[in-house]
């Protein structure tokens, strides 16, 4: 029973923020969003006078609607932005992706490089997944493109002399990474998950993620009122995870007892917070084979491309 | 894939724990039901010498493998039990788990106390959900029985002299609460939920819980194998609840995933001996009303009675 159908504004309604009960116009809509997003920014310190920030942009709608906003405050911030796209090469998937992010980065003037699996590690992802299905490694794709990507975002960081990384991580994707470590009884995980940068380590570029607490259907709406394409196609190797069921069940709960997503991702902060100085910090050596920072004696890199009896030996660079 | 069918003491195997991969014969799970108990207890102190504890005894299998194997240990601990059974006045429902609480007492050769809604609060849990629905209380049935059970049981081992309250809730309902206390961000609840009993404030018995490491599942077969009937009845007022979802969500996962109620209960353990001492315990005052200790001006039973328009002013026990 909504007693009005109009924006507090005045104008007719367009959204309605079912976790607040606000009924927004277009422009309102818009304008609470970037609010969110510069609160979060300002807040935890997420990127401060002379960042250098790298974007890590996919081309997704979160990325995108992360890119838009993150230019419209350079200027203010006096901060330089670029983005890295990265091609693992899957044919018929990646290439959308990369056009519609080049054409984004140009249209808004922000430097934008591309950089492959194939050369950082000598294979595309899909001939690693090749090897995998014949090695019978019985991990699921997602799992080494995880670690191969992140690595490889961090490296390109690190060379390209950037001090953040941005990620496009929404409200939806963090609530459902706590619960899944819930699920795995993960706390240290869940304790290094809060929205601050991680304590500055040496090799490690710190993450943010300025757009955790704008639920996924915002940020698609945003994408669209801005005129972007809602590419989605989903990656070949996606297979039945328990992300999606946990998605699943987060959505329904959502919609029965709207603000759930925020109460999972507020109450998982309140956690951090306090954990993270009691969660011993594993001593961070380096990797005994790549020299990379790493809390293991094999980093989880070199250990996915050892099981995949894929070289490393040539990844040096961070051992310099 | 077995390779085997057998015990690992060589009789033929009875129960699969999937878990642990464990294949055990009757008489070594039995055994190995009562040795988690026991290494839980011992470990986090839940019973120790002298203790006078109350065991709330619904006549469920819970309880019921609680009490069968705690009385087995009273006399090595010399502990005095006793057994408390609630009768919310629900017929049709209660009678049969009544009787059975009654006669595994008088079995077992402890004593056996009933107390009821009626005589504490002047109606019973049927009056008091008519009240309810009259009143349009938006509040499920469940919550105000909660509450008011909860304090029930509470006074009644004040009354009596226990200095534990022994409950049967299980590695089930404890994965599903902790799972709930994570949908609404309720990190103060989860930082209390611990296996070990909670610090003593006056006026409040520490309630401790011996079966929090053994799953459900593992009960019901215990139950089965000691000739204990499955009551399971259905409480009349019980609606779908989020409690139902959170259920079939874990038993999903928990098939393709053995270990993860386990998982959980160990990581909310972790989290919960890391928070207490810095979540702040509120000041614990007294309800202005009935006096009972409280951390809120009007305590949660005088509010549901207040709601339900009940006359709680006889209710002053506890501000002698």
């Amino acid at each position: 029973m909504l007693s009005s159908t109009l924006c507090r504004c005045g104008k007719e309604g367009f959204y309605l923020r079912r976790h607040s009960g606000e009924i927004l116009c277009k422009r309102c809509f818009v304008k609470s969003v970037e609010k969110i997003v510069l609160k979060t920014i300002k807040r935890d310190k997420l990127i401060i006078p002379d960042d250098q920030v790298m974007i890590a942009l996919s081309g997704g709608k979160d990325s995108v609607v992360l890119i838009h906003i993150l230019s419209k405050i350079e200027r203010s911030y006096d901060t330089a932005l670029f983005a890295i796209t990265v091609d693992e090469g899957l044919r018929g998937y990646r290439e959308e992706g990369l056009g519609l992010a080049k054409r984004v980065a140009e249209k808004l003037g922000i430097k934008h490089h591309v950089i492959t699996f194939k050369e950082a590690y000598g294979h595309s992802l899909e001939q690693i997944c090749k090897f995998a299905e014949e090695k019978g490694v019985g991990l699921l794709g997602c799992t080494f493109c995880g670690i191969l990507r992140r690595r490889l975002l961090n490296d390109a960081a690190m060379k390209m002399g950037a001090t953040k990384v941005a990620t496009g991580h929404n409200l939806d994707d963090e609530a459902q990474t706590i619960l899944i470590n819930i699920l795995r009884g993960d706390i240290s995980r869940l304790a290094r998950l809060g929205t601050k940068p991680i304590r500055l380590r040496e090799g490690f570029i710190p993450r943010v993620k300025p757009l955790r607490y704008v639920p996924e259907r915002e940020i698609a709406t945003y994408a669209y009122l801005k005129g972007y394409p809602l590419y989605e196609r989903e990656c070949p190797y996606v297979r039945a995870s328990l992300r999606d069921e946990v998605r699943d069940l987060l959505n329904n709960i959502e919609a029965r007892h709207p603000g759930t997503k925020f109460a999972i991702v507020k109450g998982a902060d309140r956690i951090s917070d306090l954990l993270k100085e009691k969660i011993e910090e594993s001593e961070v050596g380096r990797c005994s084979r790549c020299g990379a920072p790493s809390g293991r004696e094999v980093c989880r890199m070199c250990e996915v491309l050892s099981m995949l009896g894929i070289d490393g030996s040539f990844i040096n660079h961070l051992a310099e």
